[in-house]
């Protein structure tokens, strides 16, 4: 039976009110407390900050993404170079996501619209060549040699990453297919899931752990059997995954929906998900960690999360910005967010200054950190609503 | 009579044999010792680099450029947002230039092939409408809008923004052109010097000082005239600016029959030149602070200063580095330079990941340092050959 002697969740606290809950995870490189938030760091490096600027903004976790590192510089030299940890100067525990989400997207990231069905109708992924029980084929987006990717590749090519927690290799339906295909994907990612966790017993040296994923689109009693399979399964962890509708409400619906059938001791991961309000919205329903590239990409177009803004966020591109001497946020209690006024930021990205995408993104990223340290405490002390409003007024 | 109360620059030791020299140089923003680099913060950041990363590479002065900044975001609103130390966050001594150079190049930047006499013979500068005595009416490269600059614009101009060291307007001659041309050319920036002074002096407020600038291209007795007319006025410091040859040999020529001429007691600057082989050639001649841009230029083309390499320099995107898990240069002891493998420095340049510029910016500031510390400690030991051989072997 398949182990995680070096890992543990401890749930130390649940707010019966609301649902959500305080936990500790702990991996061979570190120890967080729940609700977290793991920060992109799709190509080894999340972009524009340093290992050591994150350890400064507080950051517990990041992940780092199997499809592009397996195409650049390949998982062999990862390997080879000491692991993803070695490698990119990080020594904090580290996620890995096992390729397909970017696989069966088109090309890259576009997944991310059929996720919240902002679907186009049009199924025109180029790079996709075959999805079959085997595995799929896809072209490379760097040079368009064919890749097979299966359960046993994209385990052992995490393993080769060596993150500490990482995720089943799955099919990730978009929105527009129907419940017949969806169920029959979600059954093959179910066997893709066994076959995963065979490879993973093979070479398991103690010191990583998988998440099975629920798919199921935005069917009820899809979700059900596969919380249930990933449940029953010797699972690590349970992420949610996949299509989970049009609108915010049919998104929130799939999760409640899931996540009662999940196993309850085991943490609960939301791929791809991170806008304040979801953070609100989730830890309510169970999730423990959330991660979503939008801190550091919304830092390069200039936008800035922000505490008690309505919306959540201001654009520093703006020109009402031009002549703020504010900073951003002296709450956050760090540089980025401190020492430089809202109009040099707007002069950065006036004059096309990279400086300006590296200070929002340290920016941003510590806004979360304090988010989830807030949100940590409010679930402690039963006023998680209270919270809300004062993160995001109406 | 004009007087800077609250600078100074003290020379502390002389090197007989080779004319190098200690000193050391105090501004309202503190002190530095000499000789010393001066980084490129062109638009008010040095690019990719936080001035606390600055502190940490131990960086003791920085610039900016008054064209860039007077085009975006003004001097206006720098003036107004409490100068360029509190807009851009560097709480250390500063420069900046007059603005000439750039509006004499070519739009922007190839007046650096000027300088270094790689000349296409054409001269065909769009952006510029007007030389006169008055001054220079040129095109805004951002909107096009025609702007004039004077002797008192530009000094009032960098009294807005408040650098601790700025320069007197001058013109900036090309190679191609002739000596009669370069002659007059000298004596109107003679003239314009004497206007900067008068400007300068109806609002000095003792927190400034400027530099006079010897011009006459390659022609030993024009040189020998701009750099006695310096010496004759109450500049703070004296720089070595224009057209300097074509060649490192005439280069050389026209700063070793300048010196002689120019003030024996203030600070010499060196404007835009600065690789490793310069500084050890000009501190030599006397030469106190220098300023390039390349240090973060190189680095955004993936390339590294490196101590004791044939050439100076070696290139990160080289394949040869796909697998050297070897850092940078341990004894820069600094982050970028220690805790990263040239294999991943390579990755990320591969990738197209900006942390590759940002860490490379760190470790050619860092590398650039050291350099001028250990310039310093070798012209105090009487090792400079020594220390040269060991920085770029033959």
């Amino acid at each position: 039976m398949l182990t995680y002697p070096n890992f543990s969740f401890d749930i130390t606290h649940k707010d019966q009110k609301s649902g959500a809950r305080i936990g500790r995870l702990k991996t061979p490189h570190g120890e967080i407390e729940t609700p977290n938030y793991i920060f992109c760091g799709t190509k080894a490096t999340v972009k524009g900050v340093t290992p050591d600027q994150l350890h400064e903004l507080k950051t517990d976790i990041i992940l780092a993404n199997t499809y592009h590192l397996m195409l650049q510089p390949g998982a062999d030299l990862v390997e080879k170079l000491g692991g993803l940890h070695k490698f990119m100067g990080w020594n904090g525990p580290m996620l890995t996501d096992s390729g397909g989400f970017q696989v069966f997207s088109l090309g890259e990231g576009t997944m991310a619209n059929e996720i919240k069905g902002k679907n186009t109708g049009k199924h025109d992924n180029k790079s996709l060549i075959s999805i079959t029980e085997e595995g799929c084929v896809f072209k490379s987006y760097i040079d368009g040699r064919k890749i097979k990717l299966t359960p046993e590749s994209a385990t052992h090519i995490q393993q080769q990453l060596g993150a500490d927690l990482f995720m089943q290799f799955d099919e990730c339906t978009p929105y527009h297919v129907d419940k017949e295909y969806t169920a029959r994907s979600m059954e093959m990612s179910m066997r893709w899931g066994d076959r995963c966790l065979s490879e993973f017993e093979r070479r398991h040296n103690g010191k990583q752990a998988m998440y099975g994923i629920i798919q199921g689109g935005v069917h009820s009693d899809l979700r059900r059997v596969s919380a249930e399979y990933t449940a029953d399964r010797p699972f690590f962890g349970t992420a949610v995954g996949g299509c989970l509708g049009g609108t915010e409400e049919e998104m929130e619906l799939v999760v409640r929906e899931s996540l009662p059938h999940a196993h309850p001791e085991r943490p609960v991961h939301f791929l791809g998900i991170g806008q304040l309000k979801d953070v609100f919205r989730f830890v309510r329903l169970g999730v423990d960690t959330f991660d979503c590239v939008i801190p550091t990409r919304l830092a390069r177009h200039g936008t800035a999360f922000m505490k008690g803004v309505p919306g959540e966020t201001i654009n520093l591109k703006n020109a009402k910005f031009r002549e703020d001497h504010t900073p951003l946020d002296e709450g956050n209690n760090v540089s980025a967010s401190c020492n430089f006024s809202k109009a040099y930021l707007h002069h950065l990205f006036k004059a096309g200054e990279m400086l300006g995408m590296q200070l929002l993104a340290q920016h941003n990223i510590a806004t979360i950190n304090r988010l989830m340290r807030e949100v940590r405490a409010a679930i402690k002390a039963g006023t998680l609503d209270e919270l809300e409003k004062e993160w995001i007024p109406k």
